[in-house]
C-alpha cells in the first residue's frame, strides 16, 4: 500500500494535520517535528521529575522533563537542552533507552527517551510564564507513585528504568 | 490560569484542532474522543497482540488490541467490541488497569487500558481494508519481544501487565 495522495489542512506552531490517501483509505495524521523525554538522575540517585498543569488535559501531571525538538536539532541536544531548562540539571552520562510513538493511530511523534545518570547541579532557566515544579523521587518513592502517573511517555521511561534496576 | 478563548480551526473524522487562550498563554490542542487499549490473555495464559501497519507511523507496528470510543460509548464497551472485532476474543473477566494520555503536551485522548482474562475464542470482524495480524505470545516471549515495541499505550499496557505477574 503507497501513499498516493496528501494534503496539508492545517499548519500550526507546533504541528501540522495532513489528510492523506493511501489505496482506499484516508488517513488524518497529526505531524509533529518529535520529542525528546529525560529519565534523569542525580547524584543521590534520586529520579528527578516535572509537576505542571497541562491545558490540553486540563490536569496538572507528574512527568519526567520533556520537550519539543528545535528545528534542525538532533534528539540527544533537545534532551540535555530541555533538562537543563527545566531543572537546572547538565553535564552526566546519557544514553538512549527508546523510540516510542505516544499515539500511532493519527498522530507522527517520534518521542526518543533517555537516561541520563551522574548530572550536575546548575540554575534552570524557564520559559516566561512557565510554571513548572521540580519533584525528586527515590526509586521507592517512584515505585509508591506508580499509580498516579498518568502521562505515557512518563510511565514508559519510568517502567523501563525500574525493570534495570530491579 | 483560566481558559479565556477557544477557537475551532479544524474538525475531522477522527478528530478536532482547537486553539485555546490561556491567560497569556496560546496553546494548540489536538481534541479527540478517547480511546481504549486492552491486555487481552488467552485461556492458555498468552497475551494476544496486534500487528498492522500504521500509516502515521509509516510502519509496521506491534500492539496490544485497541480503538477510538464510538460517540456516547463507554469504555468497557468499546474494549470489547474492539477486542471481538480485531481478535474475536469475547467474554472473560474484565478490570481497568489504567487511563493515561498518550502526549499531554497538545493531544487530550484519554486512553483507558484494560486487562481481559479467561477469554472466549470467536470469530473476526474486521472492517473492510483492515489487515490485522494476530500475535499470540506468552508472558516470557513477550518480555523477550519488549525490545522491538514502540507503541507507548502497548509499552504501559504491557510493563504494568507483567509487573503485576513479577
Amino acid at each position: 500500500m503507497k501513499q498516493v495522495a496528501r494534503k496539508v489542512v492545517w499548519e500550526g506552531e507546533l504541528f501540522d494535520v495532513v489528510v492523506e490517501r493511501w489505496g482506499a483509505k484516508v488517513r488524518e495524521i497529526v505531524e509533529h517535528g518529535g520529542s525528546v523525554t529525560i529519565v534523569p538522575v542525580d547524584r543521590e540517585g534520586r529520579i528527578v521529575l516535572t509537576r505542571q498543569f497541562r491545558e490540553s488535559a486540563r490536569a496538572t501531571l507528574l512527568e519526567l522533563p520533556a520537550g519539543m525538538l528545535d528545528p534542525g536539532e538532533i534528539p540527544l541536544a533537545a534532551a540535555q537542552r530541555e533538562l537543563a531548562e527545566e531543572t537546572g540539571l547538565h553535564g552526566g552520562t546519557w544514553r538512549q533507552l527508546r523510540t516510542v510513538q505516544p499515539s500511532p493511530g493519527f498522530v507522527r511523534e517520534p518521542v526518543t527517551i533517555f537516561v541520563a545518570e551522574d548530572l550536575d547541579e546548575g540554575e534552570r532557566d524557564l520559559d516566561a510564564g512557565e510554571e513548572i515544579e521540580v519533584v525528586r523521587l527515590t526509586a521507592a518513592q517512584l515505585e509508591a507513585e506508580l499509580g498516579s502517573l498518568e502521562d505515557a511517555k512518563t510511565l514508559v521511561g519510568v517502567l523501563l528504568y525500574l525493570r534495570e534496576r530491579a
